[in-house]
């Protein structure tokens, strides 16, 4: 990518879980695709406090609203878009996640758009575009049926960004990211947030209800690996007409990621895992495809986790090298 | 279907081609899957003139307005949504088209969930859904890959009903048009203006330049064939997730409907038809299938033409009988 100079960056849902890693990554990293980062707008509902770093300016305001979003956008370079409802959440509450995952990503495109600079523009989306009847395996082919609301506007929102990139209004991207786990912190709306529940509460010696049947299969990507891809996504060149990427991930059922659990912090650790089926979680997850070919992706240079394995020890490395169900 | 008794309907576009025509049908049918038909509402930007039907009210206004579209809705048990702005217009004026085909798609499916009655509700999409790298026929599992922004207007509107019906918001169902020919009056702006135009204007005696390659293959609907689906696609019940149908549609090449209309009109007629490729228009119509696969639309009782003859012939009984190139 040819950039003039310094860079301006924007990350939507700044002050969210990968928002932040982001962030963190990139001020590390000082620069973006060979150029330095100028500047790094964090936009968000909330204030992304803790970055104590003069290229960070923090904007706290809607996301759906033009007027803010054209002052965070104006004279930007790239921005990822990471800001969403998530998928539980947007089930129950429909209007919300339409205004916030499909209006605001419109706003952000014409904020983008008014530029007239044709930023580079990465979208985060996710399994949740795919469902009904699936092969074992997606296709980049396989149509897109989404069964949630989150997916349908995640779908629209891909669909429109590749309008605005082949108008030449942006030049965008959308990278699918399988399920995100482990995540730190504490539960979320998603309807897969189970699939960082059952690691990351045992690990911190907490008892874990898991709402699906351990036969439930889940394509993972560890958050750090995935702060990888979205870097790594944003610097390639030459996407041509299809500008959705399927991110790598590991195909594991939850039992398979007990199993894992149980190998590397003790039995009793996995053992603090509870199978308490609930029907409209199993059924959003059961229509996620359990796994989907990488041969794009891998082409392009981005790689996801080596197995569950990694991915369990990845998140326990992180939290400070031990498992809190264990003796300190 | 249940009804509770004589019916409300609306039809957005209602002063366009086809919505003259599905108009006419309902009025002359008197009911809609066997309920009377008590109101029907042409809603457009101009007025559905020539009406003279005390069942019928016109109603001129923006499609995008909240305000005209929750009246003209309220307390609709159907409502057919026809009006777009068409494909070569969409590509031209990018924000019109978002506007009508995205926004106004939206607002429909808005005030028809406040209603609260879950109106049934016929949206009508189009080949354009469809592009890249294709198979020779369309199955419908094909993905959706619009190369077009109609086609990504359209396919945006398509999802966001299906949710809608999911959230059982609305009883919708979307019909996938092939391109309609032979459509009468005079040129539009729709990119496939010229599958029309190479009968339409022979027959009158008007000569006719073709933007594409004879080569190019067409997937063709008579307008009388489109509005029999249009109310029977009303009728469907029980359609499952899939709320998409692909209509059944004639496979032809361009060079064939000039064949057809050599035999049916006589080769002085079909040599008003002269090649100049556009190449804006070519890649458009090339990027739409040929064919699609016609299993689901068959086994739901909805049927095409039974040949580009029959186009023909249709358009020309249509217009009196005869072509205007012919000698009275």
């Amino acid at each position: 990518m040819e950039q003039a100079g310094p860079m301006k960056v924007v990350i939507t849902g700044g002050a969210g879980f990968l928002g932040r890693r982001l962030a963190a990554r990139l001020l590390d990293l000082g620069a973006l695709d060979g150029q330095p980062v100028e500047e790094l707008v964090l936009l968000d509902v909330v204030a992304a406090d803790g970055f104590a770093d003069p290229r960070v300016r923090v904007v706290v305001g809607d996301i759906a609203d033009p007027a803010v979003v054209r002052d965070a956008v104006a004279g930007a370079s790239s921005v990822f878009h990471l800001a969403a409802i998530v998928s539980g959440q947007a089930e129950a509450e429909f209007d919300l996640g339409m205004r916030i995952n499909l209006d605001a990503s419109r706003v952000l495109l014409e904020a983008c758009r008014a530029t007239g600079t044709r930023p580079r523009v990465v979208f985060t989306s996710s399994v949740a575009v795919y469902g009904g009847d699936l092969p074992d395996v997606v296709l980049d082919s396989t149509a897109l049926n989404p069964q949630t609301s989150y997916g349908v506007q995640k779908a629209c929102a891909e669909l429109l960004l590749a309008d605005y990139s082949r108008k030449a209004f942006v030049d965008g991207r959308v990278l699918r990211l399988p399920t995100v786990s482990v995540r730190s912190g504490t539960p979320n709306r998603a309807a897969s947030s189970f699939a960082s529940g059952v690691i990351r509460e045992p690990v911190a010696g907490i008892a874990s209800v898991c709402p699906v049947v351990p036969e439930t299969r889940l394509w993972l990507l560890s958050p750090q690996r995935a702060v990888d891809c979205l870097v790594a996504g944003h610097g390639l060149d030459d996407l041509g007409p299809n500008r959705a990427v399927n991110l790598p991930g590991v195909s594991v059922t939850v039992a398979e990621m007990v199993d894992a659990l149980a190998r590397i912090a003790g039995p009793e650790v996995a053992e603090l895992v509870r199978f308490e089926p609930d029907p409209e979680i199993q059924r959003i997850a059961s229509g996620w495809p359990g796994a989907w070919d990488t041969g794009r992706a891998t082409a392009l240079g981005l790689r996801g986790d080596d197995g569950i394995d990694a991915i369990v020890r990845a998140h326990i490395e992180e939290i400070g090298g031990r498992s809190g169900a264990l003796p300190v």
